[in-house]
């Protein structure tokens, strides 16, 4: 099987040193990817961002890969966002306090006190990403917070707006209802229900935020990537945190998928769909929706080829940790 | 607030050595508790059952409290039932894989298969105390048991059912449609919901089976434990495991909550309800529908007065662990 230029359109990189660990996992396989700018501080001005920028590329020990920068969102001033334009990918919006150092997000939805930021980035074409989760119950909360996706649709509607690691059928429903909306997926909610991180007994390092749903969500899900429908990209939010921080009291979320995305793709196209509609979901819908283009295109082989998942990589324990998958990506 | 012969009508106290440091937490304040058979083998005959009722009341330090024994269910003889019957409680019916040490358990609900012990316990007035969940998704495996306690509670009208540690609203309506039908609810399960489990971080000390469910459950086992509900029976399913077994890939299920049960229930009900009520979740509910008496009261005194919970006892870390409560059990 061959992929052209196969994207994350979603990844979480952290920074130096867990960084220098996991970005030759993602640059290896991936022609570039949508680097989250949820560090500490969120990445919120460009001398920072760049310098980040930087670290990225010297770690990732690959010329073909490129990261895709994207800024955390407040509300900017016009004349900063366009001399942003060229730096950056998007700009990602988190709800206060909703995932992962996400202290620093929006913690009103009132769309008058975000609208000038929001008609600047849609007249300068920036897309929006969204973690659209509300704080209701934790079943509820992405599913809750799709009149909210609704309201930027309809009040922007030349804004880009993505749908970040949709995980209930009913975004897989609203992607459809409005043009402008768009959506990454991850791997693991192709995979996972709530059943594998609590059904049986507890599994840490299955815990993510959007916490897994249920079997019909999930399936909902797959039809989308399977089908390869233009508006669903692939997104992996690999999202690693050390072993001790996950195997403990209080465990940190986020799941490490980056050494195995590809593979168990592979995989599950294999099984569910065909190797087009891989190539639609891992790379064509994601450079149709963003125009993007490569002078250098970067094809991955993937051979069939038994191997066993490490059961961890540098003290970080990968999603498929200790299972056997089929394809490999060849060297 | 002084209570009578608090009984906890669901705990589990698992073996030596372990039975050894958890027992005198619920010996102390407790006049009885009823005693989970789920050990490793589960307890099928009555020499293994004597034994560990001897272990249990040498480890309890405490004349004043009464282990009352259950057997794990199967088919057995009348001529055993019989002779059982002065030396049990009742007969703890488990689903195969259920929960904690529960592969013995049942895997078909066929009831022809279970009618001639079902008829013998009828008979003998032996009380039939289930674990009620399907092997469906997580949040529906209670519900969807609804319909096989209905089977039960139609079909032998003159077997006492407990449904054990109760969870959702549909068995606390289903608790009031048959006369036959009774529950036990947790001290946990009236503090939290699937959110304290996996909504903020994931929480290996608060996982148990059944899981917290939502809100709207939360607030049905309030409303039967704080109105002192005459069918509704405190039983803890105080539940044990080492640190090392909670905070690890593949945390096992249950919560320790014996040493801080009384003291947590008695400032729940402060705020909601009042003493009389507590008197009636905490034992005369029970010793009603069981014909429950005891020959010498145990009278337990909670005194206002704050202390703090401790991170662990003996490596097992306990419900609470580190929080401030407002009541103390005097010495």
């Amino acid at each position: 099987m061959k992929l052209t230029n196969p994207l994350d359109m979603h990844l979480h990189l952290r920074d130096t040193p867990m960084l220098e660990f996991v970005t030759p996992y993602s640059a290896k396989d991936f022609r570039a990817a949508v680097i989250m700018p949820n560090l500490i501080p969120p990445l919120c001005d460009l001398k920072s961002l760049k310098a980040y920028k930087e670290r990225i590329i010297k770690a990732s020990n690959d010329s073909l890969f490129t990261p895709l920068m994207t800024l955390f969102f407040q509300n900017y001033e016009a004349k900063f966002l366009e001399e942003a334009r060229s730096e950056i990918f998007g700009i990602k919006l988190y709800p206060a306090g909703i995932t992962t150092n996400s202290n620093n997000g929006v913690s009103s939805f009132d769309l008058e006190s975000l609208k000038p930021t929001l008609e600047v980035m849609s007249a300068l074409e920036i897309p929006l990403l969204i973690h659209g989760e509300t704080n209701d119950f934790v079943m509820d909360r992405e599913a809750n917070f799709a009149k909210i996706y609704e309201k930027f649709a309809k009040n922007f509607p030349q804004l880009k707006i993505v749908m970040e690691h949709i995980t209930t059928k009913t975004l897989c429903k609203l992607l459809k209802d409005y043009e402008n909306l768009y959506a990454t997926i991850t791997l693991h909610h192709l995979i996972l229900s709530l059943d594998d991180v609590i059904g049986g007994k507890m599994q840490p390092h299955l815990f993510c935020k959007p916490i897994a749903k249920t079997y019909e969500d999930r399936e909902a899900l797959c039809e989308l990537a399977f089908s390869g429908y233009e508006k669903a990209m692939f997104g992996s939010d690999s999202a690693p945190h050390p072993k001790s921080e996950k195997e403990c009291c209080g465990c940190a979320a986020g799941v490490f998928s980056s050494p195995v995305a590809l593979s168990v793709l592979a995989e599950l196209f294999e099984k569910n769909s065909n190797e087009a509609n891989l190539q639609k979901f891992i790379s064509n819908n994601a450079c149709a929706i963003h125009k993007l283009t490569f002078k250098e295109n970067k094809i991955i082989e993937l051979k069939k080829e038994e191997w066993e998942v490490e059961e961890s990589y540098h003290q970080i324990v990968p999603f498929m940790a200790g299972e056997k998958l089929k394809f490999r990506v060849s060297d």
